[in-house]
């Protein structure tokens, strides 16, 4: 049984990796590398696995797990600059990719009941990524 | 290949143990024990995987799939009360999981062609559960 | 200019006229008039009207808006049974209609930046309603 | 007849009056005035009122129309920081009003059949503003 | 007050005006004009504005319009080539524009609770159009 | 890591085996065989596996995977009738399953980061299929 509860943050990003050229960034990133940023509507959906509690019927209490994302995730990324603002972005190029590695980072370890399953990111309206750990 | 269908009723339900004290359903469930129960807009989705025919080009019919879903499962809980009105929810507090795992056991024997792979229910806009049956 | 802040909350309601008889009720409301009762996931559209203020830019302030819409209409509404649980849709039938003229008279005497200008409630997939007060 | 096109965006952007204080910048704009901005995919959707032309059964080809908002706004904003990149949003905060306004203004003059009739701009999942002109 | 219900159906068409040249059909309609044809799902949205009745609460029952909507509008186009198997199509270009009024004209007189205001017919993710009569 | 880009387009399609009596294809496919076709705006969703390049921070870059879905794909089925003008698609019945797997030979081998996981395609609002290649 899969549990999902999806939210939804504000930010700016810029993809820009500073051991590259400007020229390099520019070739891979585009208009993405612009220096003073764009930003996005992100909608992130946290899958947790795991069989129902005999007693609840619930995997895990999804009031407890939005708790647990907003507390390790969207408190510290909503309405924020990705490459200025965040300390766990720092050594990244905040791709929709590498944010949804880190999100699995922060809520891996914070999930007691069940087991964290994905993490998946909208980037836009047609882009998006789902990460589901290492195996 | 995957084949999936997508439902929607309409139910009141409550989320309340009866072998567990007051204090304890309202500990567990908060607002959704309100005594007069509330209700959601269900969005559901079968899927069934299979390889499809080459006489057809379908793995199932979905219009045959639509009549199964509605027979065996939307005519039983739309417009009702989940914990007064349906007979296979008698025995269990109707969380996103337990109605899910009803629904599987209501449609698995039914479909013929193809097998059942998952039961996808979203209970509110950003709250759902996938079952994929006992493994 | 007008601003629209959308909000939404679970209820559970019955159409049923007390004063009509059974047979009535049955004719007109079908399956909506089950004893039980059913529920719904609402979304509510609130729109304002109004000038920016030069100083800000805002008509009014969304958070703001948020929290009228909150405190006067979700809060009493949200995970309730609307036709014992409200005291301000006691005596009509809770249809969605009737809902969207509830809200209105909430919140219209509360919005003192710009002024209300419609109420748009979506009961289903398929079925809304829009209220733009008496003219 | 009105007809409708939507196109999309991600931008950048901070909301902050520098005629203000920054202490009321933040009792205004809380979170939204971050120094280092925030981000948002913002949906766009222009109206245009008119008549069919009988001969093309259109009141404008959307197909230029698309081009028109292209030109005229989207590639100018998409991908920017609206507070330094944008000429057009110069002096004014870019709260989702005056964005829709200045979108307006950039669009009315170039739109040679039917005429604009409204700027509906979606800034997030929740919140969003119409403009339709000046009156 | 308006009540609107949503509906939607799959069909054919090509855009080509046979008064028009070859040249000037591709120059109007481009790959719109393909000789074989192409295809949408439409979403209607049809709004029927009036007050509700005292006694039922309804402006009209949606089951009714929902009825009304499918006997005279759906039925005739649903699964059909709009330019080669319907009547009330048989002289326009089926633009969105042409369907709509069509679809005014279809049901407009059999709408006897309230009166129609609008027909919204939405022909792909991005481009709609809204007729409300003749004024 | 997975990563998806959603697509559209709009086609003409008819449900028809010439293989099989007038009778029998009635009986199959109903209203989806009439014989001059109807359409649908189709959603195709194309997933990559792999892991993230360490100096891009991307899986694939998805302008390109846009660009190379747009070239062997949706660029010989959009606007088109998929029975009649579609080469990879002549020997088969054009439903979903059978363009899911055709979408899958066509983009497979152009895909040379990571490699293709799956192809899901929406047919309509309630009906979708996902091919995830012979196993």
């Amino acid at each position: 049984m899969y549990v999902t509860r999806r939210s939804h943050f504000s930010a700016a990003h810029r993809l820009y990796n500073p051991q590259l050229s400007e020229k390099e960034n520019l070739e891979i990133y585009d208009k993405c590398s612009n220096p003073n940023g764009h930003g996005h509507n992100y909608y992130l959906e946290v899958t947790v696995a795991g069989d129902p509690d005999p007693r609840t019927g619930y995997v895990i209490d999804l009031k407890k797990l939005k708790q647990v994302i907003e507390e390790n995730f969207i408190s510290k990324v909503d309405h924020k600059h990705l490459n200025l603002d965040v300390d766990f972005l720092k050594d990244v190029v905040p791709t929709a990719e590498n944010i949804a590695i880190a999100c699995w980072n922060q809520l891996a370890p914070k999930i007691k009941e069940g087991r964290l399953h994905s993490i998946r990111l909208q980037e836009s309206h047609n882009n998006s990524v789902e990460y589901k750990g290492q195996e």
